[in-house]
């Protein structure tokens, strides 16, 4: 065993354990449900996916696969394609997978992402058969020490019967202490979560096992894959903008240095572009309190923005993890990553305050958001942790661009075709039309907002017609007419585009 | 001052602002912002409504008109037609005002009642200008004792530039000690909620003023309104068996003597029969946290059934009313009213773990619920707490009829008008037909197990026939015809009927 490895695997009855993929593949049986680390590419197990799907070539075997969120190096498109996957929760982005999801192939559940871990704990999902977790080191005590990520890895760990490692050697080192594992214990039995500020310590920086669970450890050496975020355009560059602007208007008390509540971020394009636009505001001494830290939190660090940033897992680009973490050891008073229980927990979320940015698909004319669904019917991705912050959140801000496909979708519809947030939890809308501030109003004075302040010039009047014509023949609380309501999106399915529909308007 | 109003009147320097409503209502000016106390008809203040609407015979004026939740008194009624609302929120049932929100006359905001408090101290609402509260007594400090509710008085208090106190000579005195009001600070400044169990007491029990806010005391004596939930019939007695089946197959472990999970009841007939059925079930040393005590929480304190009880309210029948209230003392050591912020604030509902039971107007196939919409247009009351406790529950349970109006209604429904509650917040749905399990399960299992538990046989067949061509023709997550998602609706506002419409199935 090499220095590198001896100082990762510190646990002297384990160093025995040490088996290849193709063994641990082994243990894992048909029907069995896993748990896998990972969130957003970032932690998640390298070898074991490919080792089951080489099995799969020998014996037919399904698989319930619980995870943290996305997962990185094609695992979830070459599971789906060896069809060794029944059932899939909380959250994933792979486009084979979806094609299989959307065809009720594989049974996906989408769930809010602090749910998983309390659901698991308290029988509403299966027992986990088999936990398993890549790691930086396991400790003297026998204790594991996560990646990039947390995510589901610690209740996972926890509640699983048996245990597989893979101790990754690419992953840097200097990871260990930045994570803060706390344990929740079984609700009724449980106590307040003793965290009161972004920064605050309150678990382990290891998942706490007893090693006798961990069955196997695999030795691995990869990096997780790069995230894949665009640059800012110039629509989310105009997006970005409003969204700082609504900041400014909200915070700006004639100070030269400019403070805000903890900032959370969904994944993507804006997110980043919003964060990007920090950069150059007068806002400083930030905090970031999120699932997922990605590049534009560490430049914020870089530029002295950011004061300290909690998340859930590190997913950066190739060209940022080259940076970011030879120097790791810079950041480590700046950073920690917590299991997303706690990263997404209505209890921290409430208490804080925080200020939430996440994505819609659409949006209708009072504030209803679809994250999710094609249509209301194709899956997306998955509704992640929106409504774990957007419900909590002291302001919750969605943000979408007001059309798609060159104008032929319409972002803002006369009614979504499936609903993931409400109205009474949406509170900001963003476009790069403009954004409309709905804290305070009902449906009727929302409907006014939006579709003066986010809709794309190409549908404002339909939409003001709708709207018009729904308050004078249906009425009431929130004015809709049924025979109209979905035909923008009909229109869509059979033409490809939502403008005929919107033109008959 | 006769000697029951000097005990209930203990600040000595207060005692000079003893003024008469009429005098009171000179100082509520057009435009102003009010918080009065009052959740579900109980605690409400008796006097000062009728003296603003006598004040508009003279004088045209407007408010907005904030709340615990529904008032009692016909206040709401008054108001309305004296045209002195010009907002209200976060929840009402009058039927007069309900007119007037769907005529778009009333701005109604339908809101979490968890979220009313953040939203005034966050400033996402209008500052309180005055807060008019229902006391029992006022303390040698200047405190005050509230009635049989606590809603949001507190934080009304709290940031009010004036209150007016209505003290109550017709309400139990022994309510006071009864309460137990927290102060929750701001956002980004307060620390855990120290409470564990549903019997803990946190804060104090009169709510802490500067008395020099306190402009006028109004002495009054006039009982509640008393409730009107109506006795259980042979299929609100089905649905409470069929849920009460599930928790004895969720927690029977083969004793005696069961335990389960505190319980979260909405308010209403169903709500009632299913705690008239634990009444006859094995479960015993009950807890309750909930938002409304009413008159079965009591029944099932008198038989030992329940141990505690914490709440925001006492909503009772007169008969309830007139055996508990002179008895209230030997409930003193059984019973916690707390500001609705607490009873339903996530942070709590998730500690605890609760099972929560509320009402669903409609349901769709995949289990997203509709509480508040008819035809997706109509507000019915509003969405209350059953999101706070639905997001948050261990165990979401919505519960409603099969069908309404002798069978032109369908409760289930292929695509539901309005959504209140997503798919990911609804664990269990139960009509008097039976109960749908649909924790772990993805949308295309949710719904088979919805029609095959749920659905009435008059409506069963079409929605087999609209899920079956769902999968085969649009396929998905969420398998929809969009162009016939919403037809049962359509076919009900134009005939009357959703029948017509499922026979075209």
């Amino acid at each position: 065993m090499n220095n590198k490895l001896q100082q990762m695997l510190r646990h002297n009855g384990l160093k025995e354990r040490i088996v290849d993929s193709e063994t641990a593949a082994g243990w894992i049986k048909d029907g069995m449900t896993v748990g896998l680390s990972g969130f957003t590419r970032a932690g998640d197990v390298k070898a074991m996916p490919g080792a089951l799907v080489e099995k799969a070539k020998q014996e037919e075997f399904c698989l319930d696969v619980y995870t943290g969120a996305s997962l990185g190096s094609d695992t979830d498109q070459i599971m789906t394609d060896a069809g060794i996957v029944c059932k899939r929760l909380p959250f994933q982005v792979d486009q084979r997978m979806r094609e299989e999801i959307n065809q009720g192939n594989i049974s996906f559940i989408d769930q809010h992402l602090s749910h998983t871990a309390e659901s698991v704990r308290n029988g509403s999902l299966n027992r986990i058969d088999a936990a398993i977790i890549e790691a930086v080191a396991i400790t003297e005590e026998g204790w594991i020490v996560p990646s990039t990520s947390v995510g589901n890895s610690a209740v996972f760990a926890e509640e699983a019967d048996m245990i597989i490692v893979e101790l990754n050697m690419a992953q840097p080192a200097d990871l260990e202490g930045m994570h803060d594992i706390y344990h929740m214990g079984r609700q009724g039995e449980r106590g307040p979560i003793p965290l009161r500020d972004v920064e605050d310590r309150i678990g382990t920086t290891a998942i706490p096992v007893n090693p006798e669970k961990i069955q196997g450890i695999i030795v691995t050496k990869e990096l997780d894959s790069p995230s894949t975020v665009t640059s800012p355009d110039e629509t989310t560059k105009a997006m970005a903008g409003h969204l700082i602007d609504f900041l400014k208007n909200e915070y700006a008390h004639g100070n030269a240095e400019k403070e805000l509540p903890p900032l959370q971020s969904g994944i993507g394009t804006v997110a980043n572009a919003v964060f990007h636009g920090l950069l150059d505001s007068e806002f400083t001494n930030l905090e970031v309190y999120s699932e997922v830290l990605q590049d534009a939190v560490f430049d914020l660090m870089d530029a002295g923005k950011v004061r300290f940033a909690s998340g859930c897992s590190i997913t950066l680009s190739g060209e940022k993890m080259n940076k970011v973490f030879p120097k790791l050891e810079d950041y480590r008073d700046q950073l920690v990553l917590r299991p997303q229980e706690l990263s997404n927990h209505p209890e921290i979320i409430r208490r804080l305050g925080l200020i939430s940015i996440n994505t819609a698909l659409e949006a209708d004319i009072y504030g209803n958001v679809n994250s999710t669904h094609v249509n209301g019917t194709n899956m997306m991705n998955g509704i992640g942790g929106s409504g774990d912050f957007a419900r909590n959140a002291r302001t919750a801000i969605f943000v979408t661009k007001s059309i798609a496909k060159n104008g032929d979708i319409s972002s803002v519809v006369p009614f979504v075709s499936h609903v993931d947030h409400t109205e009474h939890d949406v509170d900001i809308l963003v476009t790069e039309q403009g954004y409309a501030d709905l804290r305070g109003l009902a449906p009727r004075e929302r409907a006014a907002e939006i579709i003066q302040h986010c809709v794309h010039p190409l549908y404002k009047e339909q939409l003001w017609s709708y709207f018009q014509r729904a308050c004078e023949e249906a009425g009431g609380q929130t004015p809709h007419l049924l025979e109209e309501a979905l035909t923008w999106h009909v229109q869509m399915q059979k033409e490809g585009t939502m403008r005929e529909a919107a033109m008959k308007i």
